[in-house]
């Protein structure tokens, strides 16, 4: 009998290292020993922006992927690269939540019953910090110590750049920005998911993958996991809209509906929607069956809590 | 008898070749073949950026330092990695002007006689343009089809990274930002601009060393030379604020001044001011004649035009 899989052990370790890890790079120390106190707001508003908050699942995904790939978990370069590219798509992360919230994208003065950032710091400081994130998570990955092979380094650079640009989440969200309001078909609303949350969950996967050594069937197997459990996120965020309220989502519940954005649900109906994610789950699952790979145990239970959680 | 030196010769082959790739690789095409419009208004909001504008001084540095440290121009892969790092550093440049002239900075309307991207497009259009340029960035110095070493590419984006961020260029603006109407000393203001403005331009110069195989004299000698005309340039900058007209400037004449903002002018005095332009640039020289390096004039060139452009 297969031995129970518990998620929660699994991931307390996992997002202590992270968040420790966050704390150090994300540093407060002023650099170049500068005695002017701005850079100082600058980081205290890039600490502000990405400590303390959010399920962290782009991280745990890195982890994850990491772990199925190099199971003996015995060289320490593919575990340091690991961590490095766990807080580096949640960088990219943070930067986006703070630039989508400004005035002139969504407006949004509370996250995760905080004050958003340019509310706290204001919009030039948000804007700054947003821009300095991106920065910092390509320097986390570009270690110069040699604690991470260059190949890794250069691999996992070229996936968060093409997993955040204009083909990526930037793309998403610009096509995001023009289709308020516009009739989309499943096709175009699948796209700009594709491109908006999609193509950094699926980065997280993969270069979770990329700090071991995969072979071909593995990778392939953790893209098509890594579509599939993207993709399912959004359908599942479009179904929370409608059924979960505010307090539990921690965010304003009805709000696509209230700002005639498309969705799955106004698209294809809740119980669709519904059998959608789990017909996602279904295949994500599945590549993880012709993965070869021994230990999917966290990625599996990551995909079902994508699909299944109700917050 | 050393022969002339032409910058502007040296210069208009180079620039050829700078806005051809950007053309190239700021791509129009929309990814994953979308058929749905928004990413192309993203992409054409990139153009508008990076396109038909500006000197072009950091690319120009960035092979002006590859072919001193890399003069036989024989490997293919340092060529094709220079001409990269030449083009990301423009959009690094590019999407800093981008979010730089939006309302909650200097609210900007016109940038070399153009409407602002945020004019143009709109403020949501211009915030996510600046962020994809900044992935392409990354995008362009890590090329899937081995046409540049992993040991150069993850070199490179370290640097860029490095140059961009917290501790760079953005911490710079932050500086910045902060330090409207306060009294700055000597010290403060430089280690602003060092930041700001340095940070990249010195970045530019290291860079092309790095698409060589530069030695140790000549990387520290070249790091000099970069923080030299780096800072040599915000102090011409301060200059011409007060000398040119805005005509000749393609900006507003006058405008640190009318900001309230710290100067080397308001700090130093004009003439002293002038001097100081003047020993930077020696020094760049001096750093040069320190390298080992044969094949400098371009660098040379660069610095004097640095230090002694009208505009």
């Amino acid at each position: 009998m297969t031995p129970v899989f518990e998620l929660e052990g699994w991931s307390r370790t996992r997002l202590a290292q992270v968040e420790q890890a966050l704390d150090r790079w994300v540093t407060a120390d002023a650099p170049y020993g500068l005695d002017h106190g701005a850079p100082q707001e600058l980081v205290e508003a890039m600490r502000y922006a990405v400590l303390d908050g959010g399920k962290r699942l782009r991280p745990l995904l890195v982890l994850a992927a990491h772990e199925a790939v190099d199971s003996s978990k015995s060289d320490a370069a593919s575990a340091e690269a690991a961590v490095r590219a766990a807080c580096a798509v949640e960088l990219i992360h943070a930067y986006s939540l703070v630039h989508d919230d400004m005035p002139c994208m969504d407006n949004d003065i509370l996250r995760r019953g905080k004050p958003t950032v340019h509310v706290q710091f204001g919009e030039a400081s948000a804007l700054l910090a947003g821009d300095a994130l991106q920065a910092l998570a390509f320097e986390l990955l570009t270690p110069l110590d040699g604690s991470v092979p260059a190949v890794t380094q250069a691999r996992l650079c070229a996936l968060l750049a093409r997993a955040a640009g204009s083909a990526g989440m930037a793309g998403g969200q610009a096509i995001d920005l023009a289709s308020v309001g516009q009739p989309l078909t499943e096709r175009q609303l699948r796209e700009m998911h594709e491109l908006k949350t999609g193509a950094l969950l699926q980065g997280s996967v993969v270069m979770g993958a990329h700090c071991g050594a995969p072979d071909a069937q593995a990778l392939s197997a953790l893209e098509s996991y890594g579509a599939a459990i993207g993709l399912a996120f959004q359908v599942v965020d479009d179904i929370l809209d409608v059924t979960a309220d505010s307090a539990t989502l921690g965010k304003t519940a009805g709000k696509d509906a209230h700002n005639d954005k498309p969705t799955y649900v106004s698209l294809l109906g809740l119980e669709e929607s519904q059998n959608y994610a789990q017909q996602l789950l279904t295949k994500a699952l599945a590549a993880l069956d012709s993965s070869g790979l021994a230990q999917t145990q966290a990625l599996r239970a990551l995909a079902d809590m994508v699909v299944n959680r109700t917050s």
